[in-house]
């Protein structure tokens, strides 16, 4: 199998209500059943008139950029200094939602689409029912990557073909059995397209010819199926903003109580994460003998059913009010620790009778 | 300006020791100068012999695994049950370090070549020695990315080719000049040659041809380019692992000062976000009178030089012992929220003669 990538010359400026088909048409007549059609979101949107008006500089401009860009932003997964990387309404994640100042008048912003698997189908169903052709059509835009400098071109929206390619249960010539390959061939296909396409020369189009795609009524998943969902999302914020939302975590700890038999080592790794700067007597106590845990838990005002683990601690003495505080800091700070290896605590008085000055409900 | 992307069949198993320049020679009479050659990097590793001997199943495959992992990994970016996501030695962030297990027989796993810039420059100059030909050189890989699902092909090792198109000053027919756009061409070269490659039917290297390549002498900088310097990194940590180290951090917030004139908005912030949840009573007194300020803090033993902003709280009164414990707990909630704020604190004994029983210098 061998791919051609053609650009698509002659296109031209397009507007708000322009027919993207039949300027397709006319600037690619030879276009031809399975050949992939992969267009720049730019013209798209602009087709569809996403467009919106903004002041030509100054700081009006940037006052105006920041409203549109938070009207476009489903939530901020990270920021620094001009720098925004946000999740769209779509769920993309991109830098300033995608907004584009570039290849448009100055006063104006260029949005993505709103549903760019809607532009896709339907510029596939313009072309099948004018023309005739069976044409699986990618809506591609540049996006950058969290790790590695520079931009590739992705598909935003999809129709007509599959937007990943499953190997799973494929097996290879040595009899291993293929377990995580899916493959994102319409973002290989977006990047391939925009090698030929130009930012600056007005090539908004390019064409894919030779890749095995299927005839099909149906205009499957589209690129949705490309948007990781939150629950499988290891990098749902940048790495700032998750560091400060676990400093805000610790000012306001959920009291709780955690699994029911807790690592013990975790427990030992927390106290001595603290212990190490606390003022010397200070003592914090891991109770492991169950006989001696009951007792003590039964006499604890507060003690929760659910706590199977007890930690006592005590300040070094003699105590003044300020020790005490002090003492009262070095406890919330095991509680964060402990929270940092996942486990959940509640502050209790101590077990009337022992030297503790107060407890910790695990 | 039209691509071609053309698969090169017949390069068959890849053993250690084995010249890949002639088996790509034979496979491929027809490369020309200027074609770029994109080469998968698991025939590199296998010639260059990158593999590892390990046990076919069993809890020992899994140990031996874990092994070879954390040698190949500089340190851990994420991870999630069985999954890591870790920075290499050469600075790719992948997962499992790039470490493959298919298409290699099942007592073998595959690392990435050691130095795949390096990789590609010698492939060059053998093409270029004994065969007289100019062949750009993409060694590629996959890897995944983080908010997409599906993988693509990216470049490991590039020689003779720029691994960024850089669009800076060019102006687009608006005149609008592009600030941003620094296309990682060798990237999409890389999944253009996927797109004819076959996970499982030994078709390891693609040829990309017409693409503009100037002859050059030299190799460039090589794909080492595309790595992202960490201080630009966003995504260094995994959310989780940096949720957990602002956790840990709030565990040992360091003492210190910090911005002479901090947002007076970020400290009632703060104060607001443990105030809530306070025993009722407790007052936290952001001191903002200058003449007071410096009263009070010349009567705060250790007050440091740098610090100008007080923060006073009280206790509600009475307090017995484990009421001051709580509050100290709370005292350290507040630093921990000032902490969130991008603001440090010390925690000293309070100025006498005041309702407090302790001050934060920030």
């Amino acid at each position: 199998m061998n791919l051609e990538i053609m650009p698509v010359h002659g296109i031209g400026h397009v507007s708000e209500g322009d027919d993207l088909a039949s300027m397709i048409m006319s600037a690619a007549p030879w276009l031809r059943d399975g050949d992939v059609l992969v267009v720049t979101s730019k013209i798209v949107s602009k087709a569809e008139g996403r467009l919106v008006d903004v002041p030509a500089d100054g700081p009006e401009r940037l006052t105006a950029r920041a409203e549109v860009l938070a009207a476009e932003t489903a939530r901020v997964v990270a920021a620094r200094g001009a720098t925004r990387i946000v999740q769209t309404h779509h769920g993309f994640v991109m830098a300033a939602a995608g907004i584009d100042a570039s290849n448009v008048d100055k006063t104006r912003l260029v949005l993505l689409p709103v549903d760019p698997d809607a532009s896709a189908r339907a510029l596939r169903a313009a072309l099948r029912q004018r023309y005739g052709l069976d044409v699986p059509i990618i809506i591609s835009d540049t996006m950058g990557r969290p790790w590695r400098n520079g931009l590739t071109d992705v598909a935003l929206g999809v129709a007509g073909l599959d937007a990943v390619h499953d190997h799973r249960g494929e097996v290879d010539p040595y009899g291993n059995e293929l377990e995580l390959t899916q493959m994102a061939v319409v973002d290989e296909l977006a990047g391939a397209g925009e090698l030929v396409k130009g930012k600056c020369d007005q090539v908004p189009v390019a064409v894919v010819r030779g890749y095995p795609t299927t005839p099909r009524a149906d205009d499957g998943l589209g690129a949705r199926a490309l948007i990781r969902d939150s629950s499988l999302d290891l990098f749902s914020l940048g790495t700032a903003e998750a560091r400060a939302a676990g400093l805000a975590e610790a000012a306001n700890l959920p009291t709780g109580t955690g699994p029911t038999a807790p690592d013990p080592a975790a427990i030992d790794r927390a106290i001595a994460v603290v212990g190490a700067t606390v003022a010397p007597g200070t003592v914090f106590t891991h109770v492991t003998d169950p006989a001696t845990h009951d007792q003590l838990a039964s006499t604890v005002p507060g003690w929760p059913a659910a706590a199977n683990t007890l930690l006592l601690a005590a300040p070094p003495t003699p105590v003044d009010p300020f020790g005490l505080v002090r003492f009262g800091a070095d406890v919330h700070r095991l509680r964060a620790a402990l929270a940092a290896e996942g486990l959940p605590s509640t502050l209790l008085p101590p077990p009337p009778g022992t030297s503790a000055t107060a407890a910790l409900a695990l």
